[in-house]
């Protein structure tokens, strides 16, 4: 057992170096997991990996259509005219944003970049083009499809920044394998300003997890931990002050640690599962 | 002269240190700027800061309601007759999330997130309550409030890593004076994944700076980089080979000093411009 294991991971250590002289071309899940922690007795079942558990409208997921169409718009344009000429083309709209126009075309003063899903972007496009006040329509990427799904670090600027690290690194590593991870952070001091940042992150479109770097937290954080838990997106947290490690679904020490496991624990290319270690410190 | 600046340099710093202890509410502007470059002669003008170059109407501006309702609802809910309540309560939308519900509420099966100017959230969540197949509506903050403005990283990890170190650092120092700045990155590899990701940095709500790391880029990612200037967001890149570095609006070969400078350029409580350092490498 322990040799097999050995031998399936030089393999794949070959396959990873290999990947990154290609174009991180291939596709998720081909790869044996480099980046299980080492097996407990016990704790890892042999089988199939754990399925994502958060559903997300705006993260591409196989044999579903999302796409996303830039519609540079005049002042004549009406924004719900917009959408129901999408709607009624087939699209689930599952995003809007609006930006001012900033690249100085003529009769474009507003920008509205639309995601849905069910319908292509061409169709899309061609839906909303002759509508009164559109100038340009165009098919694009969507948000989900560049920046995929987001790690979220909230907390002190120097132990931000260390997870980060490790969450970047990490994030590298499956971004090399196909996968699109992005990883943001937001540096905040008091109890007031970080729970109601919590709070928020489950209104942060692609947001999968929540890594709390701090020294000290507790109080209204930690009932702000359990909200989003409950609306689905899991919280690692360091080791700390306060009652936050005691809801938490992992307590980490090392925070290069902690933003690895955050990344390992989205990551379609990894095995490791946060609900076999739930509860548990590093 | 230096004098003058040495003493309200000091008091500034007095300052600062109180701010360390309270909740980070005190109003931007207030303090004097600790973080512009050491002036060199011609480089800056005595006089006020050169205002922020880019328009956003997801970031809270002086004088201008700002507002955001959270609208859970049943299948019986048309998303395009909420967003006509709201515009025709005098809602002007800037943004629409749509998330699948996962708090397991009976009838609940989709969320929108609604951000909007020139109406407040009382009364927007008024103007839906009673439309079909609305569960609950309530007003929130916007994400804008929460996250303020997005610093981007895009590049190699272990580059994207230490650039990230620098951005978060300062930008704990700004949010500590009551800014909002967010630090987001993706490590990514291969000429078209960055090209695309950098085009699509002009769709990501709230970016306001962007900054390459990595050791070499050029041919698509130096014109998506001319596309996203066109578009208002200034570039900075670290020193490497390729054609970057000839159009970067900044070339900087400290990745954490190119973290900090991105934050400062953005920030309101700091005094560095962009403008006078554009074209320096440092």
């Amino acid at each position: 057992m322990a040799s097999d294991a050995r031998t399936a991971a030089s393999s794949a250590i070959v396959r990873d170096m290999d990947d990154t002289v290609d174009d991180g071309g291939s596709a998720p899940g081909e790869e044996e997991d480099l980046d299980a922690l080492p097996a407990t007795e016990g704790e890892v079942d042999p089988g199939e990996p754990v399925p994502p558990q958060l559903p997300d409208l705006q993260i591409p997921e196989p044999g579903r259509t999302l796409s996303a169409v830039t519609v540079r718009v005049g002042p004549d344009a009406d924004f719900v005219d917009i959408l129901v000429r999408l709607r009624d083309a087939g699209a689930d709209v599952v995003s809007v944003n609006s930006f001012p126009a900033t690249r100085g075309e003529a009769d474009v003063d507003r920008v509205l970049d639309v995601e849905f899903r069910d319908l292509d972007g061409e169709s899309a496009a061609d839906a909303v083009r002759r509508a009164p006040g559109v100038v340009v329509a165009e098919p694009r990427a969507t948000l989900g499809q560049i920046f995929g799904k987001r790690v979220i670090i909230i907390g002190g600027g120097a132990q931000v920044a260390q997870v980060s690290l490790g969450a970047v690194s990490e994030s590298d590593r499956h971004n090399l394998r196909g996968e699109r991870i992005s990883v943001d952070t937001i540096a905040l001091v008091g109890e007031r300003n970080i729970a109601n940042t919590v709070r928020a992150v489950a209104d942060l479109p692609r947001a999968h997890i929540l890594v709390l770097a701090g020294s000290i937290m507790g109080g209204d954080i930690t009932a702000a931990v359990r909200e989003i838990q409950a609306a689905g997106i899991p919280v690692i947290s360091l080791n700390m002050v306060g009652s936050v490690v005691d809801v938490a679904d992992l307590v980490v020490s090392d925070p290069v640690q902690a933003g690895t496991m955050a990344v390992m624990a989205i990551a379609d290319t990894a095995r490791f599962s946060l609900e076999r270690a739930r509860g548990r410190r590093f």
